[in-house]
């Protein structure tokens, strides 16, 4: 038989415990600062029937990225390329008896077909964080607090990331009631703003001409990209209302000190489905500098089940540019394999009370490794050592006429007695703590 | 366009928090009990390449229970049926420099095509826990401890539950050099001899005759499982050394104050690669009453990438008859959502205050929510009750004046202002924390 490949399918990732560890501090992180307002837990199926994506997920989502096949009994389905379609079954399936306003998150796996490049991979763990069913301008606070609680509680400093804002209702007063833009260029449109901070002026402008675009359009345009801060901004009434609403949200989060969300009229976020706020977290760092991840507002959460509509803010934050981000501005802390003790023999007949004293030690609340282990016990040891111990404990010929066991802190050598029983190891226990 | 289905993809669940709450219960416990013994957790990809598992796996899982297909570059991949798979696979890639023994655990999210049943799901989390490269009695023993250890933790008591524990050289060398039965009827054997206890005495022989066995044979295996205690054993090295291993591991298990293991000779444990012991646990209740996991010992876990032969013992956890057995045992605290506060406020000229509270409290390492809600105040009081929290907090205009806020504890209906600071907030935890 040909020997079996050692790699992993393309795009996916494989994470020993030291790997594992990172991104586990990362996520306990992020979920005690989402508990610490209010947002719970909730999970869902890997897969879902293909037309739950068809309909809610986008065009090129299902049509380039997604996994989808046909079951043994004939059914389409598709592994979940995002969460949001199945938060939307699972909020229509009981949209009644669910206590508004929600707030919840989840942190599934997710697959897309896509080109493995830095930051972006075909497999990865995807955070969802959505409130809805409240007041609106409220709920758009808290997102964006919370969003810089979560950078914040990570470690992170304002200098780091910034959080970019926009309302759809804004550019969309502005490109078809004010400049009269053709609604069919949406599409177009969208992107070419949202690569306006990408490319040149010149280039910027050439796009829009070659989309049909007068002159006039083009510079009104620039002109409110530039300077929309002094400008005389559009009368309708709109424009106003988001724009107002977009002074208060940044009003409220100035007076919670926060200073790191601006407005930026560019910010889209390419789906269709928002409606009011969106925004977009930069990472600055310059080995990343780009979107780390973003959300908004919506409208019609759960239509597509015969619901009536359900307004809320959500935000989804793949795991790959967090981990970049955290890594990039050393926010990770080395976290080493929490292990206390490792009970270690000097031959096969101390099996029975080398793990009498292992269970002594547990019980205590510590973290210990048996060493099941026949090698020498300088080599026991050393193995500890290697293996990120505080210490080593045992029991000899004369700790066992003593009725105590022996510990020794590996990094200063020191060793000393204790009792071998309850009283003696919550006095080990203390030590340990103070070590 | 025709209204989406609320419901799922058969054998699907759908985690909405109150059920996520009750199995993150268990997750935590179960991660505890495994930290406290060394083990560390690693994680893999959801899907791999169809010849891993057609290689690794057993066939009844590749031929009939795969969810394989072909992806956008035209690679045969399947979702994860189960984790060992990918264990040795990551294993073998960094066998060198890890150093042994290793003590992983997982809990991968995984999918079968079964018809979905009580216990038994289409997609299922399944804890993996493995030890490998040590001293194989010790491992044996030290994972017996630790199952043990596990339903311990999870508050289950003798009564509820049985380890069987059965070694795969006793039987083989029983069946093949004792009784001489053929080789060739291994995998019919297995499939008997574990049903042995779940049908009558004359169904199990009547099962053997069809096999060809000879009445003989089939005395001398019945009295061997009747009364293999009392019995002259075979006097095979290999069966008395297998045998001798068992009484090993019971004695010690027996001298750590361990009573709910015990031999049985009929696990067998379908799968082909045990090499060893095998064990499975027993739900004793009567609403479940079958296995509920199980495992064992394995030679030849990364041979296939061509690399060394690597023993180990493990075993594989499935989620759903866990989460049935600490139902059924009523070992579920009714955990509520770790709310404290709410903080309301009397009308929207309240809201930059109220996010302040709210942050302030927050600091406190508390969970709160901010009621985002113009509503009556009533009424966001009895919305605070309904959510569990355990009291409101809110600022009119008195303690605006005063420089503090007040807080109702909603059982008591008791109100306490504190100063509107660190100080205050700081108090109020205190008060909290004794109520």
């Amino acid at each position: 038989m040909a020997k079996l490949e050692v790699q992993g399918y393309r795009g996916t990732r494989d994470f020993y415990p030291e790997e594992f560890r990172k991104r586990d501090q990362i996520y306990s992180s992020l979920k005690a600062t989402l508990k610490s307002f209010g947002y719970e837990e909730y999970a869902g199926p890997l897969v879902e029937p293909l037309e739950l994506y068809a309909s809610k997920s986008s065009e090129e989502i299902v049509s380039k990225q997604l996994y989808s096949f046909v079951d043994r009994g004939n059914r389409q389905i598709a592994i979940r390329p995002e969460m949001t379609p199945t938060l939307a079954r699972m909020v229509a399936a009981k949209n009644a008896s669910l206590v508004k306003p929600l707030r919840w998150f989840s942190i599934p796996q997710c697959m897309r077909y896509e080109r493995p490049q830095r930051g972006r991979l075909r497999e990865f763990d995807q955070l969802n964080v959505d409130i809805f069913g409240g007041n609106s301008v409220d709920e758009d606070i808290e997102v964006l607090q919370l969003v810089v609680k979560i950078l914040d509680n990570l470690g992170a400093t304002p200098n780091m990331y910034e959080v970019r804002i926009n309302h759809r209702k804004i550019l969309n007063e502005l490109l078809y009631s004010h400049l009269k833009f053709s609604h069919n260029l949406q599409r177009e449109l969208i992107r070419e703003i949202d690569r306006r901070d990408k490319i040149s002026k010149e280039e910027f402008e050439l796009n829009l001409k070659n989309l049909g675009a007068s002159e006039n359009q083009i510079e009104s345009l620039q002109c409110f990209f530039n300077s929309f801060e002094t400008q005389t901004l559009p009368e309708f009434p709109e424009f106003q209302k988001a724009w107002k609403e977009v002074q208060l949200v940044l009003q409220v989060l100035k007076d919670l000190g926060i200073s790191t969300v601006k407005f930026n009229p560019t910010i889209m976020r390419g789906f269709d489905y928002y409606t009011g706020l969106v925004f977009e977290v930069f990472d600055k760092h310059p080995q990343n500098n780009r979107a780390m991840f973003g959300g908004g507002r919506y409208d019609n959460l759960i239509e597509a089940f015969g619901s009536d509509s359900l307004s809320g803010i959500g935000f989804g934050a793949g795991d790959v540019p967090l981990i970049h981000f955290c890594e990039s501005h050393g926010l990770l802390k080395d976290e080493n394999k929490p292990l206390d003790v490792v009970v270690c023999r000097f031959s096969e007949n101390d099996r029975t009370q080398s793990f009498v004293l292992a269970e002594i030690l547990r019980a205590q609340q510590l973290n210990i490794e048996n060493s099941v282990s026949d090698s020498k016990f300088g080599k026991q040891i050393q193995s500890a050592e290697k293996r990120g111990a505080t210490c080593v404990a045992f029991r000899g010929e004369e700790e066992v006429q003593k009725n105590e066991f022996c510990v020794k802190f590996l990094k200063t050598g020191e060793q000393k007695n204790y009792l071998f029983s309850e009283v003696g190891a919550l006095e080990f226990k203390k030590a340990l703590k103070e070590f």
